[in-house]
Formats: structure tokens, sequence, C-alpha cells
């Protein structure tokens, strides 16, 4: 790489670097010591560890493995704080992230301080090498920075009082939408997956041909006021709506609305990062399980898209569009325009996929360490695409994979129909 | 429908009828009332249950609803054998099927006599749809023979006498065959799946397009001795081969070797329907999970095939060749043919593919009760290809598509490498 | 010894040898291979197992030990029918005693006709110790005849077709007794436990002294009339009545009636070893744990005895009296008499009282592997008193120690009342 | 009660409520806000919520039933800081007490002090029944005190860097002592229980006869250097020193040592408020489960005293002797004296006594909400006596019945023998 080249990377890393670490401190703000080690449940981590697990990463890959005679901060906190690299040697239970009182939040932001300033004092004297694992990170951090809005959401809601995280405005009423319109594409070849220098996590890659049949997407995601419809119409409570999974996970968590939902005065709210509010008819559901999500589509008529599908048209939309994340605060889901045209494809809500989360034809993992990254994953899991309001902007991109286990509705997920047309 | 051809069918189903029912009275022949009764997991199901379910599908579907005046053999029976039709009521605990002593294995052989005489008293009358739910009962019946054999052997080995369910004669050592040679195959548009009025379910339809890249089959299935050679290899100690949940899976389980796997006076024997007997290393290895499949095929520097590529190399095979089942005895897995060609992708072990078990682009569930039969199970679950020995012959197609969720391993389980090419 | 008595002792010990053996086989004759082999919870065991257990303990601790040249039935089932003598060796998982079909209950039944012709033919020759193991041996199988009648019922519950193991005439209706008279006591020091050269348990020695306040004892058991009102009167869902763990136990497992009570058409019926049957008011309730029996005394403004006041009285009662097991068939609590007097302490159900299974001042296990007999058990349950219809006549000692936790409740227990007087 | 009468207990419970409070406050000195919050186990709660619990105590049953115009500092607090008094209604679960990071320690730590304002402002018009709750408020918060440290040193164990609370200096070596020397004592009649005006739970009224035999104690509890014996000597691999429910916990749990023991470099630390410490080998053992303490008796040849035996010397010892809690700091058992007579019976450690928590002769329970206080953890639970180094001085009586569940050992736990003699 000439040096020319190089110097302007560093240079746009380091405005991206100081943006991605402010963004995540502004995220931790409203949060008490005791607020950030609050560990909700083993899928979700505490804030204080999120914000600990990201400064490992750079201070691991970036500062320990190419910066001459750097030294750890504390050398007994890669124990507490890797996540789950076999390859970085043994770690702490996941389960009982919630125990680390110690090291305070004051110390992992003073950690932060410490390690942003050693990767800053560095940034111009790092190999390409380097920098790349540099860019890998704050991919890494984005990612940790929707987990964060997530699981703070998730360790609130743990709370009888149910406390706002960040005050809200009230917001407008809108115009529920009418049913959904569809658009019809012409069945073909086409390419999914990413190609090119920019970055992507190796699962989005390599870009393949795959046969898509003619099929019909609908204008928006699935609303609350349809989900009501179909709450209201019994969707929970008939088998043959259901995959057997779901159906026998729903008897089990005895699950009858979304994640967060609350029904009161015989009507419905919802818990949020600004505490509880009534529902808003118009905006698109959230917090629903890929059961759930399947069943909606069944009783509808209709059907999840592949991810083929999605990509098909997503690729043709700006990633950095919708609502995404641009500063901290009580970020939810917001209702889709009206008009014709696919709307909010991108950055209201990860929208489920029929397809599982499997290697694209021609995957090869990531080399060493860092390559555990996503492969290991590839089993039981259900690919969502299309980002949300909790996902920073910057970070998507239209081959982007997200993929969670059937029954998971912690993060902000949401569905979009398709047909066979 | 001419009457000379429903004739014809007529015929034919009898002929097929009294060979499949007599079947599944010969696997339970060396069997015991208790023998019959054990369930020893909740994922197996007692040798009776399979018996009276077999003989239920039939009363229900075929004498209840298209003979008049019949009446059931016992009207209590049905909420016993009913498996997971939501649409017919309540049934049984699935766990609990292990409780039921009673109807005794006589009783319920009397009514499979009943039954067997009534359908074939009334088979010449049937109208086609009674037809059609007849030949659905068939097929359903030679699944449950594959199901039973399973769990005989998942129920003996339970006893810490290991008992053989049948006598064998000792194998004769057959020479090892050396590494795979590979069959390689040019990129294109192929079809898949099942089209036309021939017999299929529902999951293997429709027949559609779907592109495949360049890629390498393995000419054989993997045997014992490679898998022996993973051992030694320390290949289910190194979490770098495993998925996430696979290697969670095997520390919670203490997984160390396929199932039924005994280690003795260091070397290896295996638990089978002939009792324990040395593991012979030129037959395929059998009885494995996914996970440990996807793990192999990791640590030999290859991957499983997609369900595309294995239909694509498949559907050139007589689905009725190979080691199927032909009559009841202590069915095993045999050491694939020496020389050039694809060996044994029919009839030998039940191969793991890399393709999640989903619908078919165009997929639409049959309608009705019977429609519950596989759309239900698409969350979750893998795809295994090409039948083993203790598929019936007959009931095999090219295009059938068998699955299970990653861990279960009771089924005549082993894998095919693949890789790009 | 005399040679004299040890020969009358010979005789009378094969007498009763004869007469035990010959009970078990006949509890067990009404029983097909797959009735004998089912196991309905871990606490529960198969019939045949007990037919099996009870004879590896006379051909382990008399013929192994004592006849020189015996040779073992088979030797290897001591594996599968030790209990839980950890002297003697590892054993097969309680939790899967139910996956035994093999030995038949047919071979188990030959192998007690070789067992008890071996006795009988050894017995003119056995020393004293081996006498008194045999006697030992006889108890331990009445004990396992009441187990077999408890867990038979257990298992047949678990079938939907509620079969009945032995027919029964109905019973005739019987006056309800009105609520109970008051037998009071003086205080003063007492003696209880066991005393002299008869047989009995460990746990019942030494005889010691004991201190008993002035108390009151209730003339008869809880009937479930009296049941039915504490049902009636909120009794199951009042918290105030019910230990901590008693409640938490009983939302746990949805606990609002004694174990085999139906509710049928506004009624109360019950299962037993006749099948489903009404429930009769003047019998004593049966079938409740000590958390329930404890509720109930609390909500009758009383508690339970403890164990020095039970067999303060229960000392003066002949210990062969009341409706204990004679012959095999449906035995079940009947109403008690009217009149004055204390009625059935002994032999209709077994009465739970306050005091936990503990050593006796003094105690000392015996020694030996037969020692592990009953004191490793003394933590964690409660003592129940009297004797039941499924007790085996003969088998009980004013002085018995049954013990049990207090979730428990599939054996034939009641309860009297006590109250402070 | 005559007035000045009054006027003194009130002045005496002014001065009491004040060092009982400003100690809870001195124990979470230390403590961060996130410290506070932590719930280690079910079994344990956060140290925030024993602060905010012994508060709601006093606000409840003082201030708002006895305070006229008296309004709660937050009526939302309520349903969280109640424990299990189900006549004051619904409450949080028990479980998810570590997921309230609301209100803050400094919140809590404000509303003790508006409480302590309210109580200190009332204190000298509150009527007797008032007085009385204060003073059972007091008796409260100091088992509570106890419960902290506890729950305290539990928490911080869970963190890979075992962080100290408090810093202590280093013990100095003490000679360890030889066996035991007993004293035996006659059998007779005896009475043990509280009698009498001044406080006491209602569990150890009322005072009684027992009966106790000849027996010898030994002089002091079983020490660290005994301990390491008894694991050296294979005491927790032979199941016939084991309670059968203590050998399966032992395996389920895979105890080997006392909790908070550590194996390092070929000898035993343990974990204390003060961090990791080496062992002290003339320190008693402490914090072993009734299995273990009854297992080592066994193994001595000896017993568990029952609680009459314990009682019969413990009344003649000074109930505020021993290293009780003074103040706030790293408590931890120390060596007993050395020499002649009982040693330590009061203020070490609590010992395991042979008796299960159950009623005395004549129990009644208090009336009301607070009478749920203790009859209800009446099954399953062994007694303890004689306080131990975490037990506020002041808070002891001979007369204290303290119970745990037989596998619990984060209390202060150890053991003395016991023998019949």
């Amino acid at each position: 790489m000439a040096t020319v080249a190089r110097r302007e990377r560093a240079l746009d890393l380091t405005e991206r670097f100081e943006a991605v670490r402010g963004l995540s401190r502004a995220l931790a703000a409203p949060l008490s010591d005791a607020d950030a080690t609050l560990q909700p449940m083993p899928d979700a981590s505490p804030a204080k560890w999120h914000l600990a697990h990201t400064t490992w990463f750079f201070e691991t890959f970036v500062l320990r493995d190419f910066v001459a005679g750097y030294r750890p901060h504390d050398e007994r906190w890669a124990y507490l704080f890797n996540s789950y690299y076999e390859g970085e040697g043994e770690r702490h239970d996941r389960a009982r992230r919630g125990m680390l009182s110690r090291p305070s939040l004051d110390e992992v932001l003073g950690w932060r301080r410490a390690v942003d300033d050693a990767v800053l004092g560095a940034i111009d004297t790092l190999a390409p090498p380097a920098l790349g694992l540099l860019e890998l990170g704050l991919h890494h951090e984005q990612q940790h920075q929707e987990l964060m809005l997530m699981d703070m959401k998730a360790a609130f809601f743990e709370n009888p009082l149910r406390p706002a995280i960040w005050e809200a405005e009230a917001s407008r009423p809108v115009r529920v939408p009418d049913g959904p319109r569809w658009t019809i594409d012409e069945p073909g070849l086409v390419e999914i997956g990413h190609a090119g220098a920019d970055f992507a996590f190796d699962s989005e890659t390599p870009r393949h041909k795959t046969y898509v049949g003619r099929f019909a997407l609908a204008d928006r995601p699935v609303t609350n006021a349809d989900w009501i419809a179909f709450i209201a119409d019994g969707g929970y409570g008939d088998p043959l709506l259901w995959l057997s999974d779901g159906w026998a996970w729903a008897a089990r968590e005895t699950i009858g609305a979304p994640l967060y939902w609350i029904a009161e005065d015989g009507g419905w709210s919802r818990f949020g990062l600004d505490g509880v509010r009534p529902i808003d008819p118009a905006a698109p559901v959230c917090h629903i399980s890929y059961y759930e999500a399947d069943a909606y589509a069944r009783w509808a008529g209709a059907r999840l898209p592949t991810e083929a599908e999605w990509e098909h048209h997503g690729a043709r939309c700006d990633p950095a569009s919708g609502h995404q994340l641009d500063s901290a605060g009580p970020v939810a889901p917001r209702p889709a325009p009206d008009g014709p045209g696919l709307h909010d494809l991108v950055g209201n809500v990860w929208e489920w996929t029929q397809s599982a989360f499997l290697p694209y034809p021609g995957f090869t993992p990531a080399e060493g360490t860092v390559g555990e990254y996503n492969g290991k994953f590839m089993s039981g899991q259900m690919v969502l695409r299309g980002g949300c309001c909790a996902t920073p902007r910057g970070h998507l991109r239209a081959t982007y994979r997200n993929f969670f286990y059937p029954h998971q509705r912690w993060m902000f997920s949401g569905l979009r129909l398709a047909k066979d047309a």
C-alpha cells in the first residue's frame, strides 16, 4: 500500500474510531454502576461487559499483537472479558457475567480511555494487517452497541418499577396503513453476497449465483395493528398455524404476545427504552420470535421471504437509510411512510427470513483466532435482514446477515411478508 | 379413473399392503410383550406403539372416513396412538408412551389383524381419495418400520446385559478403502425435487431450479477406520473444529465417540441389533450427530454436501439399490465396494447434508389433517439423504428428504464428504 | 443355641418363608410381563424388580455367604437387582429400572423358584447368623410387598385407560363419623423403641426414655369427608396454612387434592387397585403428603402427633390388628368403626407424625453391608406410624418407623389429629 | 405498663435502634452500588436488598401501623422489599432480587435515614405493642446483618478476581490442639427453650422438659487440621460414611472440600471477607453442610449433639461471649483457646446439631402477619446452635435455634462432636 493511501486510511480510521468509541460511551451515560452490571439472562450481557469486551478486542488484537512494548492495562481482565474466542484461552462463564461488580463502571471507562489513547497514538504507525483488525474492531463494537441497547432494555424490563433509560416525547399518531401492496419479481438467476475489498464479515462471502422464482414482496413490515388482529383472531391458540417446535415453545413459556407487550386496561402497552408507552398501531411489530413470525405469515396466507429474495431488493436500497442509530437515545421502530414503493427495507426492524444461517457456497472462514467469528454459529439459527433502529448507521450492508435462534426475540425483530406469485 | 385402472391399483395396493403389514409383524416377532413396551427416551417410541399407531392411521383415515358403518376396534385407543395430529384432538403425552402396558402386544396384534381384514375387505370399493390415503398409510408405515428398528436398538442398549434381538453371523473382514476419490461436477442450474403423479411427501415438492457451483463429492461414505483416526487425532477435543452448539452439546453429554460405541480392551466395539460386536473398520461410520459429521468434515479439510449436490448425483442411482431392508433381521451398515464410481449413495447410511430442512420454493402443505405432516417440522432440523440399511426397500426416492435435529444420532446416520473444486 | 431350638426356629422360618414368598408371587399374578416391567417414576420400581431384588437378597446374603458351593443363578443379575448397598459394588441406575425387559417376568419367577428350593434345602443346616439374615430377608420382602402394591398402583394410574388390577365388589355405604373424640393423656416420662431379642430394624432401637407432655389424640383418622370440607374451604389456596416448602411444592406440582383423586361430574372419584371408584366419604383420606397433612391439621386447629405420642398409645394395640394385607387383592383403606376408644391406630393408613426420621438416642447402626440399611436415610424424611391396608400382616410392630420425604404420597398415607391439652 | 417503665424502655430502644441501624450502614460502607446489587444465588440476597428489607419492616409494622399520618417513602417499594410475608400481599420473585439496580444504594440509604428519623421521632409516643414490634425489628435486622456478611462473601467469591471487602492483618500461627477432650454428663430430665418476658423468637418457646441420656461433648469445635485429615483419609470418597442424600448431593455438586476452600500449590487456601488467605489449621472448620458434618462425625466414631444436649451446656455460657460481631470488618472463625473446659460453644462457628427444626411441644405460632415468622420453615431443615463470628453481639440467646437445609453451607457453619458415653 502506498504511504499516502495508508495515511489517508489512518486518518479515516481515526475519525471513525473516535466516533464509534464515543457512541458507546454515550449509550452508557444514563447508567449507574449497578445498571451497567445487570445481566437479565444468559443470552444478554451487562452494559459494562460490552464496554469492556470491545476494549479487550482492541487491546488484544491491535495493541498486544502489533504495538511493541504495550502492556495490558490489567492482565487479569482478559479472562473476564474474552467472549467466545476459544483460541484465546479460558474465559469467564457467560451466564455469570452479571456477577462482576468489579471492575467498576468507572474503572472500565478508565480502561477505555487508556486503550483509546494507545490506539490513537499508534494508529499512524500501524501496518495494514493491524489496520484491518482495527477496522474489524470497529464493526465489532458497532455490533455490540446494538447488543447493548437490546440488553439494557431487557435488564430494565426485569425491574418491576419499569424505569425509563431515556425520556422521550410522545409520538404523534399516524394513519395505520392498509393491507400490504405487493411488488412482483420475475424468476431468474441473481447474485447475492459480498464481493470486493470493502469490509464485510466472512459469512457474507463469497458472492454467488442463486436462482429465485417468481415472488411477491410486501411494501412494508407487518404493523402492530396487524398483529393485534392476529391476536384477536386467536392466532396464538391455533396449533395448525405453528411450527411444532414453536407451539411447544409458546406453551412452555406461555407466550401470547410479543416480548415487552403489557396488557393494561383492555389495551396493549409496551416497555421500551423510554419506559412503558401505549402501542403505536402504525409502527412495525417488534420483538417477535421466528416462530411467531412464521405463524403470522401462515395466518396471513403468505410466507417469509428467503434471504436471496430479500437481498435482491435490498441491494437497491441505500444501506445507510432508515431510522438507524445516530446518537444515544430511546430508539424504537417507527411507522413506515405511505405511498408507492418498498418501504423501510432498511433500518426499522430486522426482518426474519425463512433462510437458515448456513455457509454460502464456497464459504471459507477467516484464518486464525478471529476466524472463529461467524462460522461456528452456523447451526440452528435463522437469518434476519435489513438492520433496525438500534443498528449504528454506517454498520449495515445490503449483504449483512444477522442471525438468531428461532425462539429469541429480545432483538428488534419484525417481519415482512412474501408469497409465491 | 377408469374402472380397470382402479382395479389394477387396488390389486397392486393389496399386494403392497400385505407385504408392508407383514414386515412390521416380522420386525416385532422377536419381541416379548415387555420388550415391545419399552420407551428408552422421549424421542423414541415403544415397538408396540409403532404397531398400533400405524394401525390407527388406517383405521382413522381410511376405515373411519371412507367405509360406511365401520366401528373402531376400541374407541379409547385413538387417544393413545395418535402421534401428533393436532387436528385429530388430544392425545397421550409422547414422553409417557412407555407407560402403556395395556393394551398388550397380543391385543395390538389382534387390532392389526382386524384392521387388515377390514381394509382388505373394502379395498376394491374404495374411491381414489381413499386409495391415496391408503398409499400414504403404507409409506407412513414404512417410515415407522425404520423407526421401530432405531427404537428397538435404543431400548435394548439400555439393558446392561446388552441382549441381541437377532443373532447374526460374524462379518468377514474386508480391506479398508484408501482415502476417498473425488467426482467433480461443473456448475450450473439443476432441478431437484419431486414431480409427477407418483407418491411423494409434500416436503419433496415442488420440483424447482437451483444453482449448483463446481464441487467434488467423495466416492464413499466415511468409514469407521476414518473415524478412529479422527478420534486418535483428538477430534473430539479441539473446539476449533466444532460448531458452537455442537461443542456445548458434546461437553454436556460427554460425547467422545459415536452412539453405541463401547471402549473395550483398548479397542472399540459397538452395540447393534445383534448385540455387541467388534467395530468393522471398513464399514461406514454410523450413529453420529450432525455436529460430529460437521466437525469431522472440517478436520478432513472438506465439508458436507448440500442436498442439491447430493440429489444431483443421487437422481442417477436406483433408489431401490443398496443394502436396504428386505426382511426382518439385524441390519447394519456394510463396507462399500471398491473400484471406480460413486458407491452406496443409496441404502447404506443416511448421509448428513449441510442443508436445513426448509420448504422448497413454492411449497404448499397438503390440505387438512394429514397436511400437518411435514411442514410443521421445518425448523431446527437438518436434511439427510440416501436411505440406509434400515429403510424398507421400495420406500425411498432420490428426492426423499429425511430430517433430524443436529444432536440426534439414534438413526442410522453417517456422512460423505464434499468440497469446493 | 440348642439343637432343638434351632430346629424349631428352622421349621418356623420354613413356614414363614413359604408364606412370604408365596404372597409375593400372588401379588404379581395378575400382571403381564409388560405390566411387571413398568417404572412410573424414579421413586417407584417395576414389580418384576421387586420380585428379583428380594430374591437377590436371599441369594446374596444367605446362599452366597453361607451355603458352600452355591453358584448364582445368573451372575450378571446382581448388578441389575442390587438396590442401594454401596458395599455390594456398582449397580444399575435406579431411575432406569423400567428399561429391563430382560430378564422376563417368567425368568425372574424361575429364579425365585431356584432360590426358594436352595433356601429350603439348606435351611436345616444354616447357622444362627444365616438364620438371622434369612429372617431379615423375610421382613425385607414384606416391605417390598407393600412397595409392590404402591408401585403397581402408580404404574397403572399412568395408563389413560385406568385399568383395574383386581376386580372388587362395590363397598357398602357407611355412616360418616362425627368430628373426632379426643383421648387425653397426662404428661410424664415414657419409654419407646424396641427392646428384646425379637426382630426389629436397627432404627427402632434402642428403647429409651422420652418425656411427653399433656396431649389429646383423635379417636380415628381424618376421613375423606373431612378432606372434602378442607378442599371446599379453600385449604389448598391459603398460604397461611402451609409450610413454606409445601406451598412451593403444591404450586410447582399444581396440587389441589390427594393423589389418585379425579374430579368428575362435580364430585370426586379415586383410582385404586380396582380401577376408578367413587370416593367413600367415611373412609380415611389416603395418599396425602406430609405438607398436606400438616396444612390440614393447622386448618383444623390441631397438629400431628409426635412418634412418641403415637407409640405411647400404639404400644397397647395388637400390631397384627386392622385391615392389613392377608392375601393378594385390591386393598384400600376402610371406614373406621364407630363407638368409644381409639380406632384403627394400626392397619388402615400410615399416619404422618411430626417427627423427623432421626436416630434414637444411643442408636448404633448394624455392622457390615446390611448395616447400610436404615441409618443412611436419616435426613429429610418424616416418620409415619401404624401400618396400612397394604402392609403384610405379621410385618408390623408398635415400634415400627416408616419414613418418607414430605412431598411423597404414593404410599397409603393418611393422618390422625393431635393437640396440646 | 407504667409510664416511667415505658420511657425507660423507649430510651433503651432508642439507643439500640441507633446502634443496630448504624452497624448495618457500616457493613455496607465498603460496597459500591454494583457490589450491593449482586445476588450470587437464589438463597442469597443483595446487600442493598437487606438494607431495604429491614427498613421496610420498620416502615410497615411500626410506622404504617402505629404512626398516624405516616406516608411511605415510596409506595412502590413494598412490592420489592417484602420477603416472604404472604399476608402482606404479592412480592418480587426472590430469585430475581439481583435485577434491582433501581432504587440505587444511595436511594436506599436515603430511605433508611428517613425511616430512622421517623422512628426516632415517634419512639416516645409508641404504645407497647408498637415497641414490641420495634424490638422484633431490631432482632430481625441483626439476623439480616449476619445474612449480609454471608451473602457479601458469596457474591465476591463469584468474581474470579477474588476481591477483598476489608483488608485484614495476617493471623499469627497458633498451636493446633490435640484430639478433643470429652465432658461427660449424667442422664436426666432437663428443661430447654425460652421462658420469661425477654424477647425470643416463637420457635424457641415454650420452655419444656426433655430427657437426655448419658453423653459426652467435645471441648472444642472440629478444626481445619482435623478436616484436612478427613480429606486425606478419603472421607469425601467413602459412601459408607455418608447419608444417602448427602452422597448424592456431593456427587451432583462435585463436593470435595468446604465451601470457599481453594486447592493451591499442594495446600489449601480459603476465600474470605479479606480475600484469599492460607487455611489456619488451628481455627474451626467452617462453611460445611450438615451432610459433611454428619459424615465427619461418623468417620471420627462420634456423632453430632442434639439441640437439647447442646443447650444443656450452652445455657451456662454467657450468650454475649466469643468472637461475635462488634463492628464491621473481615470476621472469620478463630482458634479456640487451649486448656480445660468447654471452649467456644458460643460465638465462633454455628454448630450443626442432629436435631431437625421442628416445633417444640406446646408451640404456638405468633398471631397475624409476623406470625408467619418461623413456623412455616419447620420442614426439611436442621438446627444449628451457638452463634458465630458474624452474629451481632447481643443478638444471641442460649435458646437460639438457627436452621438451614442440610446441603447449605454459605453460613458460618462448623461442628462439635458428641458421643454416647
